[in-house]
């Protein structure tokens, strides 16, 4: 089995071949440029721009790797700030004795949902440390998108009455990861749910006029993000805890391992603020898409504030509660 | 001594304290948008894109840290591509029990530079990892730059008789790090070279039409750099070891440690081939800079090809040899 080495990492011959062979082979548009840097032209006057890193562990799990997951985490992050995707930079972090063909995958990997989510990798990375300084790979994206006039988000104009949507079940990906690592003992046929949204979320935008804001739940879980979204545009959430899609499979997992899916990671799901003229509209555009056939209004904007606001749960048996965002240790490495 | 949890990592309460007690403390603009992307205006058509990770052993070395080391290397592959640097994004991979003063301090220094650099640090990510599954702390930084028309690089332009300039001593980032580390009972005085570059390179553009390429002689040294030039431009380049600028301290360490100073990795240092009508110019205001002023011509352009060209290398003793991109491992984890 052929392995990464140190001298894959050191910028010369070895460098070179990886660069050729791997990258370049699959990527196509990486590295071509003969300047340190990709050269892009720019059609709109404003981009956004974001940045992360995936250190998932396993490496590869039920419904993908490190490689998708890297490529629908930043796609995702610009297609919910109101951006179109258009390219998005990789750097690796390799260890020493990484095998190749696993590296081949997973870089074959991010170039199929990066074709499929319509972006380029324009720019790359790579660096190999010695064994036991890193944990098989780590893989940073930044993406950049084109933010369009008509698809831009309108967060000012929030208001009581205001629509709760969640484009499907919750919780999906943070069980998927723990039941691959099989620490509990635990064995389902959940899937991540990892992929890209901006080919739904652009056709939403471009029917509808009335989504507010728009997030994806990932680290921390649906309920840390509405969360973050009371607190950082001054409403109060109620949410109907009867309306939150999850999966019995999801829920069984959870109610065992004692974990909460409202905290769980998702890669694959959007939840947005919508006015409410708009709310029948944006549900059959979201469930008209494979990816948002769950679709659910979860709950409503009750009150807006000049100071941070709170998250309230409604539970089935008729009771509300306070939620707040994730505190201290749950899952790390979900993503 | 306070350190970093895997808490840190998990999107929920001790994640936001990280970013608004440290990131947002010291980078300012850093996750102040309400999106999941940071929104930018561009007053350009065009752009330069450029990633890289940065995974130096030791964190802390003579001249600076990974944090200054992260934001100059990111913007030197921006300027030598002929764009003004503009913003920056940073992703943390932070081990386990990291200490939370040495972060602040890495961060401050990444702060600090990027100010001297005129860019601002625009989006960022935080993730931590068990103790043991990365050493230390990593980070990757990806830049964006404008180009402007009239600071284009002309490499269509190259023709026979152009010069090659370097913009001062080479190998001293490579000697800091290998005196760092003290694996070799090795200790100089030598500080790495770690600067940004556009300042003086804008300078440049700003008085000299004639500067054709420009690359930064990173990883595999100014060797390699020369070689990939010869390689990607198809030209061949007679280099004098004469004229190229190396410290006393640093041939020495070299010598002693059976290291060549040409295949040792620079971080402040600039390679540029220039129309010889304007080297004499060019001499002059690399000089007038304080990290351009052992700026040398070390060669020159001895004929164009329609393949990839050579690197060739005139000793002192009037010996003509050719020189390969650096082959097998060198130094890891020098960048």
């Amino acid at each position: 089995m052929q392995q990464i080495s140190l001298a894959h990492g050191e910028g010369g011959e070895l460098t070179h071949q990886l660069i050729r062979d791997i990258f370049i082979q699959s990527f196509g548009h990486i590295e071509q440029t003969k300047f340190d840097s990709a050269i892009l032209p720019i059609p709109t006057q404003t981009i956004a721009v974001t940045t992360d890193s995936y250190v998932v562990k396993p490496i590869f799990f039920p419904g993908g790797n490190i490689g998708n997951l890297a490529i629908t985490g930043t796609v995702n992050d610009l297609a919910v700030s109101g951006a179109t995707p258009h390219v998005i930079t990789a750097g690796f972090i390799i260890e020493e004795g990484f095998p190749i063909e696993s590296l081949k995958e997973i870089v074959n990997t991010m170039a199929g949902e990066a074709e499929k989510a319509k972006v380029n990798i324009v720019a790359g990375d790579t660096k190999v440390v010695e064994k036991g300084s890193v944990d098989g790979l780590f893989i940073n994206t930044t993406g950049i998108g084109f933010l369009q006039e008509q698809h831009r988000l309108t967060p000012e104009m929030i208001q009581e009455g205001d629509a709760v949507i969640v484009s499907g079940t919750v919780g999906d990906h943070g069980v998927a990861i723990l039941s691959a690592r099989q620490e509990l003992g635990l064995l389902t046929d959940v899937k991540s749910d990892c992929a890209s949204l901006n080919d739904m979320i652009h056709g939403l935008t471009e029917e509808i006029k009335g989504v507010r804001i728009m997030r994806d739940p990932t680290r921390g879980g649906l309920a840390t993000t509405l969360v973050e979204l009371c607190e950082d545009f001054h409403f109060t959430i109620e949410v109907n805890e009867k309306f939150i899609p999850i999966r019995g499979d999801v829920q069984g997992a959870c109610d065992i391992l004692g974990y909460d899916p409202l905290y769980l990671a998702n890669e694959g799901k959007v939840v947005m603020i919508v006015d409410s003229n708009d709310k029948q509209k944006a549900l059959e555009i979201l469930r008209s898409h494979e990816i948002g056939k769950d679709a659910s209004v979860i709950g409503q904007i009750t009150a807006r504030h000049n100071h941070p606001g709170r998250l309230l749960l409604k539970t089935p048996v008729g009771t509300t509660r306070g939620l707040d965002r994730l505190s201290g240790q749950l899952l790390p490495r979900i993503c």
